[in-house]
């Protein structure tokens, strides 16, 4: 059965709240300030990023360090006030953003869309509040998804490591050449590939930028990773879906001009090297995403796809 | 870990085999009259399809009504003797033809190809003696695939149904209209596509049809179905990966001129009307294929997709 | 530069018009009848088929065989009301089929769609009377189609031929089996494909089938040739780009189970044998679609790719 | 009829003729001694750049600067050996370079490939001398193809120029983020694109990048440009076929974290800003390439595509 979510028996109390976003973009700041008041009303406590300038008004709100918004305490501070849910509001880079933050602490994520919803933050901004009140209260399903661990090594040394929930992407960078690399999954040779670069990416990250390579879509609840080919040279090049445990390796081949990057959730890991190689583990930690009761992935994929709209018709109208 | 295969511990005795193939094939009856002198120099029971007219010349074989194949004994004919092997000489079209035959009765199925290595069929003829030698010797490696279990009903009473290794494919026929269904996931609704069809391939069909499709390649350790839309006509409509354990179910939506039909590994299942549901669930049998010991699905991959020829080098050979 | 279209110095009196529709679609009707009543008020003469049963109540009305709607006269019938202007009513489906009526007599076609734009029919339901007068009023451009001729050859003899404004298509049929056939083109010998069929487009019929097959969009002022392969078994069997004025030949290779057929718009040309030539060729007759002026081929292509929406910003809003 | 080439009716005399290559690569150097000693065997003035530490032993030649190798002549230096022939030496990057040296002189281009055969360098070194032998005595065709001009605006002002003959590219820089730009076509609005970039080629760059964004392959005789959106985050932007006459724009808007660059076939025109407009047009010049008798297009497809091998069988034995 495809079983993506599950009601959570023993509701969290979600006392402390974490309120992430782009405290540049107006939209977000209304919804900020909107949800600050709310979770105040609910008696819940309200952190957010101590270099955010949103005025809050009234409404009391604890300011950490960004890097301690995860937990709600700096480092080292004893506290009975912990963080037990961060409500993302923004696209789905907020959400990734947020998961970063959240993951290595366990903390659930709720996501708040400004506008259209998005794969991943899927609560508009309409009924912001009352979806809110639903998930304080215990009503939400619980959606666990994996993330990857991306190292690059040089000389067998590890040179630097990040997380990924959407995808790791090796890809040519500032250069109009393409990169030739080869692939081992498992320690096993696969392919020497030519072209812009590789997208490694989870069920989550299937709908994002892989799609673009040509990637299809994984059901978020199978743990299968995609290898999409980037505008590969060869036309047989073709995306291929392996188990979520495999261990992907990638090493650089020396060609003229080869310039790249290794990028996770879209943030620079750094540069490659001919030689060196990228490898891709599932990661020790992954994140919960809450959403609404009634959630369904296949009606978002509907909405964000442009699905069954048009001249088409089916029995279950798209209220999207 | 990647698992394909594994080593099978107490090796099989093999003393009965069977051998498939389409024997108005010049090529392929060469091959039958060679392994079948092989394999009684070996002391076993050599078993063929009764409506076969290869001449054995003085080795003896038994033959037995092609449905027998897969058990070396007519319905209700009590022996000592039972099939323990097929051997499929063919491409893999032969594979398919086999693996129903075999499937139903736990036996396993060694592929020996005419010409190019298949995806399922992967002994050359040039050295079939000695592979055939070495799985006789118990040096093989298991390779276990699921299959597919496709049902037609009309009105809620099942029509027909059939087992497929490959592709459960729905497509229209006989019309150059394009067809309107509907498909579901474990009961949720997922999209009304409008195409030419929808292709449902294991991990081992994901390397046939589907990949013509639009379909990534699924590596066949990995439990998983591709549901490949066949030129739809929105272009967001890509193909999606879910759990093998899925259950799939597609209404015929009814449209001027539908016509459609269903196959299974390329055989009709019938006609489809508009109303009837096609559910696809995994099949309680499956197949399992033997390789000769270093099997490597991944260079089967590069010879059969062209990979990694010309002008890229790795480091491996390829040796096809 | 790119012109499409260009006004008419000496507009047409467009005296006799001829309604074209599917008349068991009641929306078909409705606008039949409307527009029926609207050409009467304008003093035009009104032409339907024979076959049609809809009731134009007290407008008066002239009803001619199907064949004869492009001349407006039976045959041998001399006349001084010659159909100048055929009004099509329903989706591109209809368009294409007024064409062919329209095309041997040089009348052009204008569209009404029921609902949607169309790539052909891109007037709408609500606004279709104040459109109707500024074409009658002279206010319109024209948009010259070309159009292709198939011929179909058994033993260097033609068995039939057809007329197509959107494509010709090869296409395997009433088999699950895949087509093998050689594409020659001004008599170079190009390709041996396998697959499901392929697709032989004008410009006009890019946006049609041939786009699900993996085309691109050609520009309908480039006089060109899609060749797309359907479902190619072959990866790197991609479309072909070539002059409108090629000459494109395909032969069908003999192969077990081969079955297939020839299609123009849709429209069955006959079934196509082991050894049969298709001869595609520019036709000596085209087709003049009208437009209200400020026609945008890029706003319909926009509108029915669904482009531009949801998150995107454009200087130019969609007002469709 | 498709007429990709021509006879020359006065076969030119070829007296003087310059080698360009990349002198770091041995295989090229020893196919340089080779053709620069026949050359003079055959009373030709042999060219060389300047910068070129090639030891030519005993042969004489004449090392011009580089920028001077169309035409044999430094600037403002009278001689009556002109160059009249370019043979690049190399692969089709060679091809590139030399055209852009040749064109603006009107100086055809002949190409030894070192290796495999590639799209525009169609002889191969073993034959080289007899090929080159037949192209002296005046036994080759001729192929025309057009370039491209691109140019960078910011505030209306040109900020730089390139030509193309292979196509002009708008893609992400040093950036994970994708770009958001505007196409217009002769000025008329397409689409705002959001994605890694556009490629713009010419049917001879139809089969180089543009053929790994999805593009199709574009037959050299027809004179229309390629727009393929690299890796498009909108499924239905797809590649768009339109006259080689037509004025393409594009402007990039403004979004997070924008960084991009425009190469012309692979060389960088410079970094582009929100706001600035590439501009490209036909250009002024093109390049004459020249093949040796019998040269067929289809042929180098099949053999660069890998069409009809394997299990395939065509009437015309590919000898490549």
């Amino acid at each position: 059965m495809l079983k993506l979510t599950s009601m959570a028996f023993t509701p969290r109390p979600f006392r402390a709240v974490a309120l992430v976003g782009n405290f540049t973009d107006t939209r977000v700041i209304e919804s900020m300030q909107t949800l600050a008041a709310h979770l105040h009303g609910r008696s819940r406590c309200v952190i957010v990023d101590a270099a955010s300038t949103v005025d809050f008004g009234a409404v009391p709100v604890r300011r950490v360090n960004e890097q301690a918004l995860g937990t709600g305490v700096e480092a080292r501070t004893p506290s009975d006030s912990e963080v037990e849910l961060i409500v993302a509001i923004g696209g789905d880079g907020t959400m990734l953003h947020a998961a970063r933050l959240a993951a290595p602490h366990g903390v659930p994520v709720l996501g708040v869309n400004r506008g259209r919803l998005g794969f991943l933050a899927d609560i508009g901004p309409s009924d912001m509040r009352d979806r809110l009140d639903e998930v304080l209260q215990g009503s939400y399903v619980e959606d666990r998804r994996t993330m990857l661990q991306a190292q690059l090594q040089r000389g067998n040394q590890p040179v630097s490591q990040c997380h990924a929930l959407n995808d790791v992407v090796l890809q040519k960078w500032q250069t109009g050449r393409m990169l030739d690399f080869e692939t081992w999954i498992d320690d096993r040779y696969v392919n020497t590939h030519g072209g812009d670069g590789l997208v490694i990416a989870t069920a989550t990250g299937s709908t994002a930028y892989a799609l673009s390579c040509g990637g299809p879509i994984v059901y978020p609840g199978l743990d299968a990773l995609v290898l999409a080919p980037i505008c590969p040279h060869t036309l047989s090049d073709r995306p291929i879906i392996v188990p979520g445990t495999a261990r992907i390796e990638v090493r650089l081949v020396e060609r003229i001009d080869t310039r790249a990057q290794i990028t996770c959730d879209g943030v620079s890991l750094g540069e490659v090297l001919p030689g060196d190689r990228l490898l891709v583990t599932p990661a020790s930690i992954g994140v919960t995403l809450l959403h609404p009761s009634g959630h369904d992935y296949f009606r978002i994929l509907r909405s964000k796809l442009r699905w069954g709209r048009g001249d088409r018709t089916h029995p279950e109208p798209d209220t999207e």
